[in-house]
């Protein structure tokens, strides 16, 4: 279908463009009192993950408001796990816990990649999306902006898995799984892997235009270890879909592994995320000129006032291209304390600065 | 006074030791069956950190199971902020937590350098814990091995008196200010750090050997950002302390600002604490040969087993000098599911590894 703006689709190819693209990690979230009257009508999160509508609705809520180039797929990045039947609950103010952790070998062996027939509601809740994003214009049926479908990554995915829950203690039970049993640990991996392809493609075929993977905790590795147990399976994943989706742009987001950035540029992927604990000029100067970076101002700047933010935004791109292979969007989630009108900032300084 | 042991200090030279002098980052800590015991017979950890008793009586605890080559002061990086009266508490369970967080301009201004008197029970537990360790050896007076004293470093407990508590989101309201108001920041900082400069001064002429800065929380920012708001800082530490205390070794460890490490070996300080998320090798290589490594086995090790952590360090030690500046320690504090014999284990393949 075509797409009424496809900047954000042009930003991962050679062409300068007049601005940067900007969306907006987490643009459907807390941060807006819509969000969260639509989420109070359902008991549980997973429960308004499963509700295509209520996908369709709060993906559509920021666009509503700010001329953002790009919509992602509202969803969790633990369905996967969820659909492996673990247990998955979040606790009120709490983050996600799992009742039957992978903590020995039996749990291991068990584990099989879900069918996806488990998790139709997400393929659902993308063909949803897609269609609450069509448009007619002069008589013809278009896209308004770009569709970003998401999976986490195979590591992030088995640090939940195998601890049970959030990152309290840095994944102690990964970290120790790893190196009393990497067996298990690589039997994980790849059962995630193959499971993230077959989702991520199944979301591609529902009518996502592009395709992001979220590494949250592959920065909790040294940099062999990152190199060994998440960068290899997140180059699997690309390479396989590269083959059955050519055309199809991917994004890694590796948090907290800037300092392996040059690695991360073999990876086969069109474009990375960076956070925003890296300067935008060194993460350019460590992965060429030939991938797409998408990032990184911090989240904190969204509670700051608009001055703050313009000059951060200019700070930002010191020494740095924007109007080349370059995503402007946040360098992690947006945060419930974030000032919505603020975007509205943000916006207008992304096209000044640009200009400038 | 004479060390019977002074392997840890020689680790500061240039001389090819036969083996790396061991210390564990919290060897006397939660892991240890004798410490809860001890701490049992305190209500609060800060009623525990002001007895001079405990303090000597957990600081010998690691040391009357394990031949190790350091001692360390037992206390809080906390303990500066709590003589501000900015009303430190410890839930159960629970991180630090500050009643009167600094979040305005005039709880900024209003903030002043503790008087030492205030902070007189961590002089006087130093003194004890060197008294603890004399010995008398042939009828000559001995200090069994150095005593390390230690701080937060200015950034560090600036997170802690701004954000009032511990890391949840990643300490957000700092970041605020920093953007916001860095002046404000600029001025906890100052205040901060001449607050450590005396405070560390007082542990060396107390009786510490050696001195270390925690900066626990530096690797939060982005590299210019902690150049400019925590190496900065520790700079100007270590600068008036060789001043005033020459030939008193510093050690600064700035936890996951492994990407800084190139700065950080400018700083003036004698070693650099190296964490778990880092290779040895490439520290090396970032930082030259003429500052001290320390580190950096993941704490995760010490709860697998003897073959598990026989393997990792000789791993860690893959095209790095364990001979030649460098003390072997974990890359953060030992947790309290490790395994106490594995400390005999790690300190036999020190001894092995070094000597094959």
């Amino acid at each position: 279908m075509k797409l009424a703006n496809d900047l954000f689709l042009r930003a991962f190819t050679d062409e300068r463009l007049p601005r940067p693209p900007l969306w907006l990690l987490r643009q459907a979230g807390r941060y807006l009192p819509e969000y969260r009257a639509s989420r109070a009508r359902f008991p549980s999160f997973m429960d308004a993950c499963r509700s295509k509508e209520f996908c369709a609705e709060v993906m559509l809520q920021p666009l509503a408001r700010y001329p953002l180039d790009a919509a992602i797929l509202f969803s969790d990045i633990l369905t996967i796990p969820d659909a492996m039947n673990l247990g998955l609950s979040f606790g009120v103010g709490e983050g996600p816990k799992f009742a039957s952790p992978l903590r020995d070998e039996r749990a291991v062996s068990a584990l099989r990649k879900p069918a996806l027939e488990s998790l139709q509601y997400v393929f659902d809740a993308v063909a949803h999306c897609k269609q609450a994003l069509t448009d007619h214009v002069n008589g013809e049926v278009v896209q308004r902006i770009p569709l970003i479908g998401f999976s986490g990554s195979p590591f992030t995915l088995a640090c939940y898995m195998i601890e049970g829950a959030g990152s309290a203690n840095e994944f102690a039970h990964v970290r120790r799984m790893m190196f009393q049993r990497p067996d298990l640990l690589e039997r994980v991996l790849e059962v995630n892997t193959q499971s993230v392809i077959e989702y991520l493609e199944a979301q591609a075929h529902a009518g996502a235009n592009v395709l992001m993977i979220f590494d949250s905790w592959g920065g909790v590795l040294s940099p062999s270890q990152y190199r060994k147990y998440s960068l290899a399976s997140i180059t699997k994943i690309v390479a396989e879909l590269k083959r059955r989706l050519p055309g199809i742009p991917i994004i890694s987001f590796s948090k907290g592994a800037n300092v392996s950035l040059a690695a991360q540029a073999q990876l086969g992927a069109d474009a990375l995320g960076i956070d925003w604990q890296t300067d935008l000029a060194e993460a350019r100067a460590s992965v060429g000129a030939k991938i797409t970076l998408q990032g990184n101002f911090d989240p904190a700047l969204m509670a700051t006032d608009e001055a703050t933010l313009r000059r951060a935004v200019h700070d930002a791109w010191s020494g740095f291209d924007p109007h080349h292979r370059y995503i402007a969007n946040l360098g992690h989630g947006i945060t419930p304390d974030a000032n919505p009108e603020l975007v509205h900032v943000l916006l207008d300084e992304i096209h000044r600065s640009a200009n400038a």
